[in-house]
């Protein structure tokens, strides 16, 4: 325990070490709680435990914000526990989101840069507590966040008292990676002075009052692992279309070899994207990002990324192994930020992203849907999607062209939500190829779409929509009688084909 | 002609001086043209018509971008003539409108901060002829705009060659009071030097290389007058709603009395509204807006209004007498801008705007249409209407609850095309009321619009389909086969109505 109370350099505080079930027993029903964590990396891993041992025993209820996605199950156990009246901004647990389509409770989907600006306008609910993993403490009262920042300066700085967990687990070499920058209130700030994914802006920790800090919990735990797949046959071509698209750019004048700063969403296919570039001749690339998950190591270790910055960093059990334990590789190689800072508008416009997101669905005009499962069912939430898509150079979108066995297509006549409209999707890449919308008006988008992403199997049914769509006219032609009826079919029938095809057919698909 | 010629400083340029008709017959067809306007404000007004008589003897198919909306009827005789191949960004024209929505020519809607950013990058066709109405050109060939700057400073910048029109009826006092800024190349460029409405942060005019100009055009013909209608008792009361909630912001801590800088879209909803601060107890506001309509000159006559940013300057004819004869009143209090930095998302989320903008209809999410009346065809264009919600400090819409006399509700199931998602959207005001949507979950939301926003008649019909869409469940609920079932209606019944209302009720309301 003494290695573990060197974490601590203020004398003081280390009066505060408490245990998590005592820590715990400080939040009271109806309370806000403002939790370390983004896509598994940097949560907390022993209070939120406690806090759901207690509402077995109590009626208990709290708001919990976050970053991003918890690991350790935290979200799973949480909704199982009933333990919660409201969630913001993103999740991503199985569990969790059924009991958000169930309306157990209450589900705030936001873009992930603007939490902190509702937080800073007193607009939600007052955080009661932050609860932030931490590297170490400083003898100032800075804490070091460790895998992750997310919104953690944000809670730490507007929530009324501070509860840290230092785990002992994540590598004290992280301590200086972080850049901790607050732009301050809005309509009183200046320019964010950040020009390059590699500047430097802030300080390297949390500085608040120590006074604040009114208990300190020792934990011993890994981040969850990601859980991404390996690249697949399809994400390995979709890779091979998006590099194609980006030598055109180059052809054209537009980009150079060394591209422009990379932002990839989370998940296997985003990943498996990057993971393209590892045989591309570009070079000296940067990422500026959300997350990093393995691919961004890999494409460093192969020499092609010089500088990634990010406010998550996410990897699966081998990756985090092979990082962590050569740490000294990477440290000036990365900057973990703020997510405000990651995925701020100003920034992203500035410096011109690339920006690769994963859609669930994507219509024949370019609207994209990245939330909800047939217009109804929340997925995860748009996370970052929107920050980038809207503000970068330019905003992709990813899918595969068909579901469930063929029984969905990707390429939809109108999508039952939208995240993303016409207006901020410049590029769609499937495995069947890339449409480049920029600058194109709706009626030339529709034949870019279907010929070039939708797959074979649906590019009559697509095209018939839309024949029909033409006769009534219109900017945007639609039959609105039959725009939905793709997902009402797949509701009834199982599948959005009008006609169930030849077995022979979709098996070749299928390999 | 000798007063004239006084507005051409530089000696050599003199020699350049054509008629409309000369300048009109260098371009051909196939060309792309950037023309100067912005809501009718600062349009070139004798080379579009020369183009349009050369279209009656010739075949001639042109592509032209603007700032945004021209006046002069330039829209209506190009759509007309048939001389369109592409238009973007904007347009408010009847006739052009139906050209678009036949399918005649090509329509790009975008928001109105991106356009130049696709010129700058090269990924719009390049333009030929940039065709700008200047007041005077200076000796080093800086270009002095009119009552409007839009895109004339990166058509200017990127064009092959520019035709000046200089304008003897606008007034040489609006010279000194523009500020041009080009923040370069994205991945190249510096924070914007901006962090109030009244910064100064360029040159006062475009300069351009003297050789690059091919001709200069003499004009003396003043802006259309702007088409607004005076506020009306519904229009009042939107008014006295938003003042409530902004009054309700001031209690609440969130903002004080002279509130943020102000931003209003354009048309009669938002003037009358704006209008209504009048009789406020607002005090030293300011306005970082796109347009300036009347309401703003009158608020900074009542000293209400302290300085005001703007892109382009659109006045009744009244108005327009008013402020043009009496300018050095105003001179110190206005800057007119490119649409690019008015309506730029750094500047935005940096100043916190509020930002008040009208909605053709809005769901009981919260998702906003702008732009597609019943789904497909054109109104007008998203305009800036997304570069501004999307990054305000508070997005507000406005629309009246019921149009068409009651046949078309504003509120419905499910909008038939989204402009600004569910993200974006802060709060709604109608003439019922107004919906504060931040910080809430999907389903919190549809109760305070249903209650504070739709109107009485469609009330109930909004809950029942909520209630059966809660059936099914879901973050975001909804009865697929019912969604669009309200537009379908209107289009088969003339109603959206599910029973013909009795006569009375409907009277009633009408007043």
């Amino acid at each position: 325990m003494e290695s573990a109370y060197n974490r601590i350099r203020n004398e003081h505080l280390n009066q505060r070490v408490v245990s998590a079930d005592e820590a715990s027993s400080w939040i009271k029903d109806g309370m806000t709680l403002g939790l370390s964590g983004f896509t598994r990396a940097g949560d907390v891993k022993a209070v939120p435990f406690a806090l759901v041992e207690r509402a077995r025993k109590e009626p208990l209820k709290v708001n919990v914000f976050t970053g991003a996605s918890l690991g350790s199950d935290i979200d799973k156990l949480f909704a199982e526990a009933g333990i919660l009246n409201k969630r913001l901004p993103f999740q991503a647990d199985a569990i969790m989101r059924k009991g958000i389509n169930q309306g157990d409770f209450l589900f705030v989907d936001q873009h992930l840069s603007h939490t902190s600006e509702l937080v800073r306008s007193n607009v939600l609910e007052p955080i009661d507590f932050a609860i932030l993993e931490a590297i170490t403490i400083q003898e100032d009262g800075t804490i070091i966040p460790t895998t992750s920042v997310g919104n953690s300066y944000i809670f730490a700085k507007h929530a009324k008292e501070i509860i840290v967990e230092i785990n002992m687990a994540q590598p004290e070499a992280l301590e200086g990676i972080h850049d901790l920058y607050d732009p301050g209130k809005q309509g009183e700030r200046q320019p964010i002075p950040l020009t390059k994914p590699n500047d430097r802006i802030g300080s390297i920790g949390i500085k608040v009052d120590p006074e604040k800090i009114r208990g300190i919990v020792f934990t011993n735990q890994a981040d969850s692992p990601s859980t991404i797949v390996p690249p697949d046959e399809e994400t390995v071509i979709m890779a091979q279309h998006l590099i194609s698209f980006l030598r055109s750019e180059i052809e054209a004048g537009r980009l150079t070899e060394s591209l422009a700063p990379l932002q990839s969403g989370i998940g296997s296919v985003a990943n498996a994207v990057l993971n393209g570039l590892l045989d591309s001749e570009f070079e000296d690339l940067q990422v500026y990002s959300e997350v990093l998950q393995d691919a961004v190591f890999e494409l460093i270790d192969a020499g092609k990324v010089s500088f990634a910055s990010c406010c998550s960093i996410t990897l699966s059990s081998e990756k985090m192994g092979q990082v962590f334990s050569n740490f000294e590789k990477y440290r000036d190689k990365l900057i973990l930020r703020p997510q405000e800072i990651s995925n701020h508008p100003e920034l992203i416009r500035r410096m011109g992203l690339i920006s690769i997101n994963t859609a669930l669905e994507v219509d024949i005009y370019g609207n994209v849907n990245s939330t909800h499962v047939m217009g109804t069912n929340m997925m995860n939430g748009i996370g970052g999607s929107g920050d980038f898509a809207r503000n970068a150079l330019l905003g992709i979108f990813v899918t595969k062209s068909i579901a469930k066995g063929g029984n969905i297509s990707s390429i939809v006549p109108f999508v039952p939500h939208v995240d993303h409209t016409e207006h901020d999707v410049d590029v769609i890449v499937t495995e069947q190829g890339y449409a480049d919308l920029r600058g194109l008006a709706p009626r030339e988008r529709v034949e870019r779409i279907i010929n070039n992403c939708a797959h074979p199997m649906y590019r009559d049914q697509l095209r018939e929509y839309y024949q029909e769509a033409l006769q009534k006219g219109g900017q945007t032609p639609h039959v609105l009688e039959k725009a939905l009826s793709w997902h009402s079919n797949y509701a009834k029938n199982g599948t959005m084909l009008k006609k169930v095809p030849q077995h022979s057919y979709v098996f070749n698909f299928w390999g």
